[in-house]
């Protein structure tokens, strides 16, 4: 996993995305610095080794999916007002929103270009379904916002909204990889089916650690969606099965205004295990998974090589931040 | 010239865009349904057709272009804090600055959509050349930031920025149309050539109504530029020439907090006057219509074929909105 994750690191820090002016190429520079996991990137790595060696030949296209999501996070976060990103400073708090704005503007435009390396007949395909993937993205954090607003979300309107804000990219990250390989529609469609479960298992992991991770290894405040309302699976599955009296409790702490935030965090928590939500989120979580693993262990390549992928994904189903 | 702009409207209007969320896909349909001259996209339609007569395949990636411009005047309407667009209210003040950050997104993903309507052999070169002109742009929309801020501004940095900001999309139109009717490479590069040079030239018009146009035909407040102290080439040219009396005045009116407008158009008018700029800015934009249409004689195509592109360039020339 080590050598991919190198290899992209790499070739993020060595492109050229330009350099004037300054407020334009700086952003870009900075916000690809502040590092990640590097997930979708690697997944397309991943892929594209099920049926080709030369896995060289699909690190721009790589990279351009990494370049996609920093985009998407850095107009997320100046929508979402939101000052740190992975402990630094945003992009819209350390320049200002309309840096922010247009230098993310031309992280989209240098996507494309990554993807032009792709060979030139797999363009049309690629830059379609990436065109697909990138408005679908931005639909999930429309919704995503909406939520915010609106009383009650169900279930279905919530795995619908991370579907597309979180999953159709690693659907298309591991499809691009099938693609680039040269691997038939079919199983480049299975590709992208396995990249849309994991990624909703990864997101209703997400949801989980925020609220159960072990403090020391979080890296994040736990319990940031509880402070701030967010609507996780959690709080959503804990409004659809929580009785009369529960309800009035949650409402009591969704609704206060002045709180101390660890009261509130216990408080929350406490009637979440008094609903077994833990155990609900895992178990619809690990559904997605599984499926995500069943779809990965059907495909017609062998053990050996799609091995990478399965390892990656049961980490991602034990990660602890 | 109506048949084109028909054409483009109506296929603008009936292009599905999408629907949901509607905070994405109605401010597209709003700001699209603004109207306008149609410009950018009736110049890839008119360059087509010296090379080809069936122009209906060159709408749809014409269509992107004015997607894309209308993009670019979406996200700037925001960082400009510009409350209305032709004369309408503008995306971020009739929605909200998050929505229209957004949609402004989704409409680069579908410029990109558009262009994939070119023929598949071509659409490296479209999207190649297009991500070029669509970095540049931004920079153009950085540097007219940066150029507000700063005390001075030369003639050549001027022309540099609206050369990103505004000529090269006009270039590239030209471009695309003729690489849609399959051009060779030299011609393709005249087109471009000839497109900078009247966006040059038509920037420069624009400069100039601003300060000069019939009030009666202009359609927008004349002295707006002065107004906001906008750095202008009048007022770049100004600047330059004016004696240390002139320069005085000059930022006498350009430091003023409390102003009465009427009274600081009229001053700066009168300096302008005074320096010559009205004339000394006609003869710089004559020079660039001039190499423009130079270039345009020159091209290996019928003259009658050519008349449609000449006669647009005589009417921007001529324009008074």
């Amino acid at each position: 996993m080590k050598k991919y994750i190198d290899l992209i690191e790499e070739n993020l820090s060595s492109f050229d995305f330009g350099s004037k002016p300054k407020e334009i190429y700086e952003p870009i520079r900075y916000i690809l610095s502040l590092g990640g996991k590097r997930l979708r990137p690697v997944l397309t790595l991943l892929s594209y080794q099920l049926f080709d060696k030369d896995f060289h030949k699909a690190v721009f296209p790589a990279i351009g999916i990494e370049v996609f999501h920093n985009f998407t996070l850095l107009h997320d976060d100046i929508m979402d007002n939101a000052p740190m990103r992975r402990g630094k400073q945003t992009v819209h708090e350390k320049w200002n929103d309309n840096v922010a704005i247009l230098s993310g503007d031309v992280m989209l435009v240098k996507a494309y270009d990554l993807m032009l390396y792709a060979d030139k007949e797999k363009i049309h395909k690629v830059i379609s379904k990436f065109n697909r993937c990138a408005a679908e993205v931005c639909q999930g954090q429309q919704y995503d916002m909406n939520f915010e607003s609106r009383h009650s979300v169900s279930e279905t309107e919530y795995l619908e909204m991370i579907r597309l804000k979180t999953a159709v990219l690693l659907g298309f990250a591991l499809e691009l990889g099938a693609i680039l390989g040269g691997a038939d529609e079919n199983t480049c469609s299975k590709l992208y089916a396995f990249g849309i479960n994991i990624g909703l298992g990864f997101q209703l992991k997400d949801d989980l650690l925020d609220v159960y991770a072990d403090s020391a290894k979080f890296g994040k405040q736990v319990g940031g969606d509880i402070i701030a309302n967010k609507k996780t699976f959690l709080l959503i599955k804990a409004l659809e099965l929580a009785s009369e009296a529960q309800k009035e409790q949650l409402n009591f702490w969704l609704e206060k205004k002045d709180f101390d935030a660890k009261d509130k965090v216990q408080a929350v928590v406490s009637l979440y295990d008094q609903l077994n939500i833990k155990s609900l989120t895992e178990q619809k979580m690990n559904e997605f998974f599984d499926n995500g693993l069943a779809i990965l262990r059907d495909l017609p390549v062998t053990k050996e090589k799609k091995q990478p992928l399965r390892q990656l994904t049961l980490q991602l189903i034990d990660r602890e931040k």
